[in-house]
């Protein structure tokens, strides 16, 4: 199944303990895009300025990356600035440049009209549904928000969230979305708000998901170093529905080798900064990763 | 296999957010041996104060573990009070009254010489080991520490890891132990100065266990209340060990399902002040808990 694709694509300058990136690819659609494309075809929908050249495009080009809904206006491409903490833990928002994404009105082409699969991104959740009625019959909706947008449009947060079928936030959103601490609480909550299968990231920590079969936890693949924590969530995210859309299936025994195949693919991620290490993989090397996480969590009836 | 267990018995002021315990029963050696006398006979080393009665020595009896080595002596119980913050997830300690516990002299019983477990719970390094001489042949060796040792008497906890097969400590501890931030660099930094084991405690974030066949994750289960986190660790270690010396295995594949054990026996700890859910368990309920841990944590191969 195809799966489209709405969210950022982006310039990233980062800095962490171990090194700078100077405007680097990145962005909720680049990450999950290329991430995604190693499972199923991607239409991506985004927008990018008259600075964003070839040599980036080049990134998503060879792969199962429809750009057709890559809109290019005149003026700069989103730009984020971010520095990191010793510890990788928490980071600091140094500067957001929207520039042509402060603006963006996504515009669906005829060919993505079809996809069976849609991941709306962190975008204005008026925005996701404009997108959304655009797409004729999904068999599968999925989204992210942040805190901007639930503290900032919580009426139009629970007017999409109606329409999803899958929410994959951080633990931080969801306990602002639900007014919950706990996250059993709280996925009763947001379950309750429409999106029958509640993905919460965790970070380091790994990922829980709520489902109407129950639980179920995955641990993040602990790593000698860190490098770049910079997108891993729109990373897993890509993993898990690019995945999931590969199966045809959507029972909870799919979403759970889904999981797993987003936090393997966020494994490799925050190997390297920007997209550098999810772009030279291939599948021998996911599936082993895959079984890693395998050996890494199994243990015996009593 | 009968287990060794060297800590504190203690009475325990806790305030939570929702509620207040006044003087309850606490302490490591505790939590550790009610936890443990599930599944191993358990004896007690131990200190108490002319204040610790029989109400108190109750909620010992009855169950497989050996009093012989309670001294009580003229005096107070060890006295500790803290407060959680609303989330529970950090906690200020308002008093420490070590009382009798200040001078603890452990001594052995000549009936538990021949314990073939011994877990050393946290006390001076240099008590740890006297307490360890003491048994003549112990097949499995485990041990506990805090920061207050790793700063304060760092040569004598490295003394003591020597000669321990098991570490159980929780991550900040070994960040600190090791000078690693990586927990996998901490891990390797840590088995280098003797355990073969280490097993590190997260909290609500779970486990990671470290062995000679590599890494292990296990989640804490999810609750929808967390009422007061107090012993979470030493029921942990306490289910751990007291399941691993049922076995009388030593293998990965043991410490896998000890350490499901262990999380299946702090998840009841956590639902209760003091030992209060610990004292109404029995082996159908743990075991089904721990088939909860299954459910929770199973997926199926690509």
């Amino acid at each position: 199944m195809s799966i489209l694709v709405v969210g950022s694509v982006a310039f990233d300058t980062v800095e962490t303990p171990f090194g700078h990136a100077e405007r680097v690819l990145g962005g909720s659609a680049s990450f999950f895009s290329v991430a995604a494309s190693y499972f199923s075809p991607v239409n991506l929908v985004g927008v990018v300025g008259d600075d964003f050249g070839e040599e980036h495009l080049g990134a998503f080009r060879g792969r199962a990356i429809d750009l057709r809904g890559l809109e290019r206006i005149e003026g700069k491409t989103f730009h984020w600035q971010g520095r990191y903490s010793l510890d990788l833990n928490s980071r600091d928002t140094i500067r957001t440049d929207l520039n042509v994404f402060e603006l963006f009105q996504p515009k669906i082409p005829a060919a993505y009209r079809g996809s069976e699969v849609v991941f709306l991104g962190n975008i204005d959740p008026v925005l996701q549904r404009q997108v959304l009625a655009q797409v004729e019959r999904p068999r599968v909706v999925a989204c992210d928000t942040m805190n901007f947008w639930i503290h900032g449009k919580p009426a139009e947060v629970k007017e999409t969230l109606r329409k999803v079928q899958i929410l994959l936030i951080n633990d931080q959103e969801a306990r602002e979305l639900s007014g919950e601490w706990s996250l059993v609480k709280a996925a009763r909550a947001i379950r309750a708000m429409g999106p029958g299968t509640l993905v919460v990231k965790k970070g380091e920590h790994g990922v829980l998901m709520f489902d109407e079969a129950g639980m179920f936890a995955a641990p993040a693949l602990p790593l000698e170093r860190v490098f770049d924590p910079t997108g891993a969530g729109d990373t897993f995210a890509g993993g898990f529905l690019g995945y999931l859309a590969s199966t045809g299936e959507t029972g909870d025994a799919a979403l759970r080798r889904a999981v797993i195949m987003g936090s393997t693919m966020a494994s490799f991620c925050v190997e390297a900064f920007s997209l550098d290490r999810l772009l030279e993989l291939d599948r021998p090397s996911i599936d082993a990763r895959y079984r890693e996480f395998e050996r890494l969590t199994r243990f015996e009836s009593l």
